[in-house]
């Protein structure tokens, strides 16, 4: 996979790459084990975590009586917030303590379940919301010891948080997104269901697609992990280690089935095969992205969805909002543009696996060419998927540059993943570049 | 990867499939950091579990001091013998549960690895040997709980048993190879230090290297999860639950990698790059299986080693003894000529992907073809790293096929998982297309 070279010792950089994965189990219909799984995991009081709209399907209802009739005591909790705030994180951290939970289940999109992490872990190791938070927003402590289990169930092909160390919040009082990263929080099981995809709507196929897309070009072109400073203690190693060996064999596999099959699974949901191959591509990309960390689309995304003005979508809550894979992915082909310089070669592998008809050019490209090759492959997939024409298409304008760059800048863990160093200016010509595609 | 039909739903066939994976940590140098990380599990007196020619490198040397300077208790057990038996199991088993250890660290290849998930097993839930064993050979009842933890430091590129929930043994009172295959027997952590490989003889290389190999291809080519039988309940799911979408990504790559680098590995002590792959192909070829499981290659192989009459390798013990992975790769090209009529595909992609010049023909090869196809590819390397030609070659002969056949006959968990039905005769065909290659 990819140029060995990307991977050559550097004098500070670090000498290792950390690799961590929880269980997952996939199939259709598979939630209706999760009586038999809870019970294998000890659960006998479950808090089980949703949205009010997610609480309405069937897959709640499903999960519900499964656990029941495992003989497991059920609690629903379905007021997680939709993009979830530090208040909404700890109204589900009390209703967790208050509980006395034995085990946690969360059923919805990376929302609910970066919820459900958070609860576990405020419930288990009680702290002030800033104490596990990543720095320089949080104090960044490490979590102190293990949590209770969780069982994470999907219900878009999107987040892979299932298989992810990350729950990421909206901090209220400084209008910035933020998060929390430890192998601590990772779920204990996955369960991936890919009936769930049967129902979701074509623009939310989409733009959790592109999320899924996103992680695993980002993850792939990512600072090689030996270009990060080695920690002083191996313990301190970061989950997101930058691009490594491992995170891009699961990359490289997301990117392919995406390229593959995204335009399908959008446009048609009787496309079984395709909708099921995005499933397992979300997942995938959740295992590469989180052993190795997304950058710059990610980064430049929060203030993209932060500073919505008017922009709703189908398919998503009927208020201001940029679903969070539009947010990324309105950013992605202008960031690699940027990015190419510093590792063509990645750049163009990565437009080959999402299937860019002119890849397979025997030649490497060269570093404009291999930017404008991967650009290219996603403004294809984003055309064809009805996503809209760059940042000025969901309302934002030149006069707006400013403060998208000046709220995408203090994202260090994301910005500094990058293969590239990125100034402010940097961030204001790529939105800038973000604003119109085609 | 491969033919999406290959994963056709079946009416009664497993409807998901399971995936497993522990902590990883790969890098030149790793081994150095095993003190933090046995302190971050929570040990302080560990018993380090080697064979007593690796107890004489500077592997084990490097791991004890790291230990004891993170003011661990470590005591050295070097008794592993070499193809463990239930003897040997239960050797170490007594050692580990009169010794009171909080972790257990196993440094070598896969009888140490094996040797140390054994008397992890027996000394927390103690039980006759025969307890937790597969069936027919043993009664194979579930691990009732989790065990303590244990860190695996390979220290040969082949095994992958860092990352696998598998322990063999030969059960003397039948002269037959069988194992434990238990989730929770599942090392918490491999640390796999590349370094160890610039030391290793040729032929260790080799006869790893093909054992690699055919952990990548038997899995790629296994029976697939759905089309076998669906469990009563989900948590008697086997982990060796056949060819899945998940083991395949791993695979895949592994098979790249080992296509790629093998011979350059073998000849050339050198050749840092091509041992360091070889060692990251051992690692995921472990993820690949241990979520998978092998097929009739390694089912034949026991056998072969257990049969032995005088054949003795170059670094090896001086003693008559075919390598594991000799005495599987030695019946690898004959079971491919026979499984490739149940899935061609699949046979001409592992092909390709063990770079056979002509499998890139875009058309699909014919049954015939596939199997031809694959197994001159592994002939290929076999001659170019000095593999003997056939099971003739290590002092079999006609008069032996029939006790070789019974000897294979009884390995359910692994014929059982090939594409193909396996009778007595078709053993027995295949054994005498093995005794001689060209």
């Amino acid at each position: 996979m990819g140029c060995g070279h990307y991977y050559e010792p550097t004098l500070t950089g670090d000498t290792a790459f950390a690799v961590d994965a929880n269980a997952v189990k996939y199939g259709p219909g598979v939630l209706r084990e999760i009586g038999d799984d809870a019970q294998v995991l000890g659960m006998t009081r479950v808090m089980l975590l949703t949205d009010r709209g997610v609480a309405k399907t069937k897959h709640v209802a499903v999960v519900r009586e499964a656990l029941q009739q495992a003989g497991i005591d059920v609690v629903v909790y379905d007021e997680v917030a939709i993009e979830p705030t530090d208040t909404s994180f700890l109204a589900a951290a009390k209703a967790a303590a208050d509980g006395n939970f034995d085990g946690y289940v969360a059923v919805g999109g990376g929302s609910v379940i970066d919820t459900a992490k958070a609860a576990n872990l405020y419930a288990t190791y009680p702290a002030d919301l800033l104490e596990y938070v990543n720095p320089p927003i949080g104090r960044g402590k490490p979590v102190p010891g293990p949590l209770k289990p969780l069982i994470a169930c999907p219900t878009t092909s999107g987040t892979g948080s299932e298989c992810t160390p990350i729950a990421i919040f909206d901090y209220s009082a400084m209008h910035a997104k933020t998060g929390i990263v430890s192998r601590r929080i990772r779920p204990t099981l996955g369960l991936v269901d890919p009936d769930v995809a049967s129902t979701l709507p074509a623009m939310v196929v989409a733009c959790s697609g592109f999320d899924v897309l996103s992680h695993a070009v980002e993850s792939y072109t990512a600072l090689p992990y030996t270009r990060r400073a080695k920690p002083e203690k191996p313990r301190q190693r970061p989950a997101s280690q930058g691009a490594n060996p491992y995170s891009d064999v699961a990359c490289a596999e997301a990117m392919r089935l995406t390229g593959k099959y995204i335009v399908r699974a959008v446009n048609d949901a009787n496309d079984h095969e395709a909708r099921e191959r995005m499933m397992f591509a979300a997942t995938l990309a959740g295992i590469g992205f989180g052993n190795a960390g997304c950058h710059a689309p990610h980064g430049m995304s929060y203030s993209v969805s932060g500073l919505v003005k008017s922009f709703r979508s189908d398919g998503y809550p009927e208020k201001p909002l940029v679903p969070h894979g539009m947010s990324v992915v309105l950013n992605s082909p202008a960031v690699f543009r940027f990015t190419a310089r510093a590792c063509p070669e990645r750049h163009h592998e990565a437009a080959a696996l999402l299937g860019a008809a002119n890849a397979n050019d025997a030649n490497p490209a060269s570093e404009e060419e291999a930017g404008k090759l991967l650009a290219d492959a996603i403004l294809g997939l984003m055309k064809a998927t009805s996503i809209p024409n760059g940042l000025s298409a969901i309302g934002y304008a030149e006069a707006d540059i400013g403060a998208l760059a000046k709220g995408a800048f203090p994202q260090h863990r994301l910005l500094k993943n990058a293969p590239r160093e990125i100034s402010l200016t940097d961030l204001e010509g790529m939105y800038r570049d973000a604003l119109r595609y085609w």
